[in-house]
């Protein structure tokens, strides 16, 4: 053990003890290394609407309108990027950094791979993993002097100066003032998304959770483990047990026939045996007004249903009329007790969306054409969910999938990469320059989980064209890889590319 | 691939879809397997201070008293134990289900291991491994008839009738009124844990995180990336963003040491690669009145005074007055502004403790005898840092350390075993069972982390008694086995039993 007395003697424990300093801290003012100190402009216009200050106003409240401004001839133009999903994502990953900066603006500081959002609400998979931090997916935007993550939203857009103006999120802590600034652009990519749809329903946004962000699964996760506890309290009545162990599920497309599943799946494996008291209570309830899996092929449908049924979950065709704090009611007077509602009816424009003075799609969305740019305006273009073709381009709008947007997003960002190289980089610069082909979706196909070991895989191109589906194990691992293989897009494209292989030729 | 166009034309597939079932969801009332009938039992007591109603009245909202009856001859005995740290824990771990049924009682579904909770905070562990379910801890909770957990607080203690009161805890969601319900005993065990030392500063509840639980941990790191990404946003002040990025912690001992450590090790692995744009704003400070790691070796605490401080830690010594929301206060003056503020000053008896109508122990714990008993009373003992040594016992107060808590649990657990074999397990039949040697408590050493790969391990008796103290990485090591290793109890203790032979052969 000599080496260990060594180590105990080591002559580093004998410093004296004036290093515990007496001095008062100060705040540190020096050794300031200010990155892009050029990039941050004053835009000398007084924001009247700036009602932002709080209570507890900050040293910071002054200068509510900085920002970065234009950026001159010998920089890198920038390229600022609205929204953090599949297409956004995509598009910050594949910019090329050396011929642009790049800003993203997001309340969301990661990418969420939804289609496996339903799976964590129940434990089979862990929060963490179905998030990709934004600096991982693009390193500029943390290292880059000219590239920023903002938390943020965009309040408003200036297509005629080339400004967006943003407003911070502080997620409900207390920390710093919603902050206001500008952001000026060469290009905008505006990759917002869309919002869940609730048929202007009362009580719906007050009482159900939706499925759409990691702490909508969180607090899904949080309900459903307190409702299995307080279930069992002592001297509670048959009917409340029964109400706070019942889980109701509207919308019967692949995120609640998903959720639904996964949630089978959790009564199955974990409740009966961590839960034996109250085992016999719980209850899931899917309600839909027409079919389940609508977009799916005719037998797997079938099987989806049956395997749903098999595995105890109620499938309920009906129209929710009204949502009160622990019952809904539908169309034909029923009421349903529940204790945990999840709401999965589809998505539509957000109201931002709807504000914007920008063309607009069928349905609402941001207008764009065959290039994704937004026609009338100079350098803003759309993707993902809160695009769609306007009118005369005689395209119909591409359904809101995840692989429409992040194909999008891949396709935008080699268009501007073209751009950049042949100097079309800065603001009103891009006129004469070849754009390349349109952008053309080919739908690879739909999946869908119905719980552990099981799933729905449909290649055909239309609902009503030829081609292979099929449904079980195989469809469940084709599934999970498409997925699962850590979550990087190159392997979850070639999982794609491998079914399209087979739809190709038709295996 | 005979073997996939097999499975793609399973016959499972060609399923009616009459499945999709048209009716309407109704309540789960059949099939119910209702354990322990006897047990759920009326008081007949009429509680005029059932305060809880509130607007949404449930159609639980009668029986308001009803609990857990008295057990009857036949039946085991049960004992209630109330909290779940690591007494209460350790307790339920070697309690003997077959000689007892066993009810915790807690706000709190899950252990959590303290002394890993300040690496949770920046990343370095997951939540969830610093988290243990009680009912894996236990699981006959979840399992047998007459045993349960339950997420609820007890309100009040009826010591001659036997009886506890509790209040579920509905962790501020709409799922269910407050629920009163009662539970009669056989024995009590009360191992509420203590709370965090404010010593009356205003502004600390409100203004610091404590950490004491995964939800502080969960906070602190919120707060922390939410505090990187706002200092970096256009137009804030560089005295702002000196505020937004100075973290504080407030007291030296091991966990402020800890978290201080952990938190200067976050800034060079984790700020500096992915915050680079703000990493030379970022600072720490410790704040402590007397002398940190003051129950450790001179040496370890001049080797761990150095070592935070080369890691940019700086050490300030001074008492706190005041807190405001962006800016604390120190005695002589001194405004020390903050973006993250962690209070961590030690632990005193919670205002449960003080309203119990129970012999106390100097400093104001639930008083002892040397059998953990709480005299004066039948049939209750109290553990850990809510108990203490009554006067007349001429022994001192343990320190409230997780490993005085888990071995008084252990201790009870095989008393409780004793006297329920020897048939005293039923309420006020104890009295002529022999209880075995007394309980005694021997230091095992001292540890804390300075952060990666650095710690330090004292393993005298205590401050001024001979023995081994050593820092540096084989500490580290001894640190993270010691608690690292699977979380489990016998692992753990296993580790620290070949730091106690290395204590015993002084090496």
């Amino acid at each position: 053990m000599v080496w260990f007395k060594n180590l105990i003697q080591n002559p580093l424990i004998k410093t004296s003890s004036k290093s515990l300093l007496k001095t008062t801290p100060r705040p540190a003012t020096k050794n300031f290394v200010l990155f892009s100190l050029s990039h941050y402009y004053n835009f000398y216009t007084t924001d009247a609407s700036s009602s932002s200050s709080s209570s507890a106003a900050t040293a910071a409240a002054v200068n509510q309108s900085s920002g970065l401004g234009p950026t001159a001839a010998g920089e890198k133009p920038r390229v600022v990027v609205l929204g953090s999903g599949w297409a956004g994502c995509r598009l910050l990953k594949d910019i090329d950094t050396s011929l642009y900066d790049v800003v993203c603006v997001s309340p969301r500081n990661h990418m969420v791979f939804t289609p496996l959002l339903a799976s964590t609400c129940v434990g089979t998979l862990e929060f963490r993993s179905v998030a990709e931090p934004i600096g991982r997916i693009q390193p500029a935007i943390s290292k880059e002097p000219g590239s920023y993550f903002f938390l943020a939203n965009c309040t408003s857009v200036d297509a005629d100066n080339h400004v967006v103006q943003c407003e911070t999120v502080t997620d409900g802590l207390n920390t710093l003032n919603p902050w206001k600034f500008k952001i000026s652009y060469d290009k905008l990519v505006i990759a917002l998304g869309a919002e869940a749809l609730t048929f202007g329903i009362q009580g719906v946004a007050e009482n159900a959770i939706f499925l759409r962000e990691v702490y909508h699964a969180q607090e899904i996760r949080r309900k459903l483990l307190l409702n299995l506890m307080l279930s069992d309290v002592p001297g509670i009545s048959e009917e409340e047990k029964c109400r706070l162990l019942h889980c109701v599920v509207v919308g019967g497309g692949p995120t609640g026939v998903e959720f639904s599943g996964e949630l089978s799946d959790f009564i199955k494996r974990d409740v009966h045996q961590r839960y034996a008291h109250v085992k016999d209570y719980i209850h899931v309830t899917l309600i839909e007004a027409n079919e389940i899996l609508s977009s799916f092929d005719d037998r797997l449908r079938h099987y989806a249903t049956k395997q749903l049924s098999k595995s105890g979950v109620r499938l309920v065709r009906g129209i929710v009329k009204d949502v009160k704090p622990q019952k809904l009611i539908l169309n034909d007077g029923t009421e349903v007790p529940y204790g945990l509602l999840v709401w999965s009816t589809g998505v539509g424009p957000s109201s931002f969306v709807n504000s914007l003075e920008l063309p607009k799609s069928p349905g609402g969305r941001i207008g764009i054409d065959e290039w994704l740019r937004v026609p009338s305006v100079q350098d803003i273009f759309a993707i993902g969910d809160c695009s769609g073709y306007v009118e005369s381009t005689g395209r119909p709008v591409l359904p809101a999938l995840a692989q429409v947007a992040e194909r999008q997003g891949k396709y935008l960002a080699s268009l501007l990469n073209r751009v950049g190289k042949a100097g079309g980089g800065q603001a009103n610069n891009a006129k004469d320059i070849e754009l390349g082909d349109p952008f053309v979706y080919k739908h690879l196909g739909s999946m869908a989980t119905l719980g552990r070991f099981k799933a729905l895989v449909d290649l055909r191109q239309s609902k009503d064209a030829k081609g292979v589906s099929m449904a079980g194990f195989v469809s469940w691992f084709i599934w999970r890889s498409a997925y699962l293989t850590q979550y990087r897009f190159e392997e979850r494209l070639a999982a794609l590319q491998v079914l399209q292989v087979m739809w190709r030729t038709k295996l």
